[in-house]
């Protein structure tokens, strides 16, 4: 495994693997991998030649009351997981390399956005734009992995790779799940005892949505009643939203038809969760 | 030469290039091309195994005032054109093609824009930066060329490609003049007989500026007083801007030094003429 940090010695990397016609597979991340990322390398290892992960906290998807200074960072651990999980080339530069100055280029993403998560983070999806295009042309990958945890982002990113036609196919991951259902996540630890039992209620009710739908219901308002009727019975947080939309446009629908996603944000006392699933009706 | 219009035909082109180590030229203009587009198709022609035109008058890059619906197009003589001057491939794509929805992503240009033309252009220059983007994306070029007449432009480009990490070299080719030194361009013949004899006045007094400034003169105030003065002496055009800033990153400069642009704007009775030399001091 390769660790690089500067564009130049990514590009000389990259350059010999086209050479060699090898297929490349991308992981972008803001380091502190756990699970979900292990799952996204381990697809892109199956699926590619050459596996590249790049581990950046970019500045430019935070807010300015936002952590960018507190995200968790780990080098050494990073590198460790990901060697065990067969990278091939780790890409890592300094805030310095990918923004020598102030930006003058920006991406700016118009829709998709002021639904889920998006509607409390002004700019953010502006943010990942931004740096996936530049990152995507530095790697210039024929795949590049994305987890369904996080739905809205990959509905961003599939759009940004349509809309500007990179020659990338995205590959959506599913959620990796505990046993009992939650969504992994590294804010699961920050649950109590009792709201770790709790926390299942969120997929638990997706699932019952789910077969109310296949069962021929086809009311938004009545799934939308159906969730938060089983997570405020069943848990202490308090539902910051409960949508459903369609899927991977985000856009309003009354009626539930083709492709759909059911998404819930749960603020419990230590941490927010959120989790969905995307049924095609 | 083969012509497509549709995005997938063009990637199924460029995809056999690329499998067959082909180096990639690419011109992308909006078309009616004259003797500044052949020439960028020359250069290209020389140091590429391909040479791919792109005839796209895009939307994006027009205000709401200006003049896309009768922009001049001429797609039968455009394709003799690009045969004689050994084009491989044209893409040019109906607006539908590039924009099937109204755009979602944007480009948004921050720098080089509040100066010289842009000035008087609003978004100009996020049009130009979002189809390039597309374009670039598209057809995956080793170089793209552009004319240095419309300094500019090829400076905004210079800073796209290098912010958003485009494996791609600029080529500027230099502005390419009628004997007397008039800067070629298809709206000289909207200059009256009068008119186009004084027009050889832009030209001569960028040298002349030159001249005093390899003489050893670094007031960028007196060097504008020179240009001013020669242009106004001798034609009967009003002057637009006579500026001089540095080159490319077009920022405001006092004291001549480094790489510097000095461009002039002079409008004519049915012609607007613009006109730039670049310097290493």
């Amino acid at each position: 495994m390769n660790i690089v940090s500067t564009i130049q010695e990514l590009r000389k990397e990259i350059r010999s693997f086209k050479q060699g016609n090898l297929t490349i597979g991308f992981v972008p991340t803001m380091g502190y991998l756990h699970e979900g990322h292990l799952k996204l390398l381990e697809e892109a290892r199956k699926e590619n030649d050459i596996v590249v992960l790049s581990i950046f906290v970019n500045p430019l998807q935070f807010g300015p009351n936002e952590d960018f200074d507190s995200y968790p960072r780990n080098a050494e651990r990073d590198q460790k997981l990901a060697e065990q999980a067969g990278v091939d080339l780790i890409f890592t530069p300094p805030v310095t390399e990918m923004y020598p100055d102030e930006p003058a280029y920006t991406v700016i993403v118009k829709k998709r956005i002021d639904v889920l998560c998006g509607r409390s983070r002004k700019g953010h999806f502006d943010g990942v734009a931004t740096v996936l295009t530049k990152l995507f042309n530095m790697v210039q990958p024929d795949k590049a992995y994305f987890g369904m945890k996080d739905a809205q982002q990959v509905a961003v990113i599939d759009g940004l790779i349509s809309e500007f036609n990179f020659p990338i196919h995205l590959v959506a991951v599913p959620t990796i799940r505990e046993e009992d259902g939650l969504a992994k996540s590294s804010r699961n630890v920050n649950l109590n005892d009792r709201e770790r039992i709790e926390a299942t209620a969120l997929y638990k009710s997706l699932c019952e949505a789910k077969e109310l739908i296949l069962k021929g219901e086809r009311s938004k308002q009545k799934v939308i009643e159906l969730v938060t009727s089983i997570i405020s019975t069943n848990t202490s947080g308090k539902i910051d939203y409960v949508e459903i939309l369609n899927y991977p446009k985000l856009e309003e629908i009354e009626v539930l038809h083709g492709n759909i996603i059911i998404a819930v944000a749960v603020k419990f006392t230590n941490a927010r969760l959120i989790d969905n699933i995307t049924i095609e009706v």
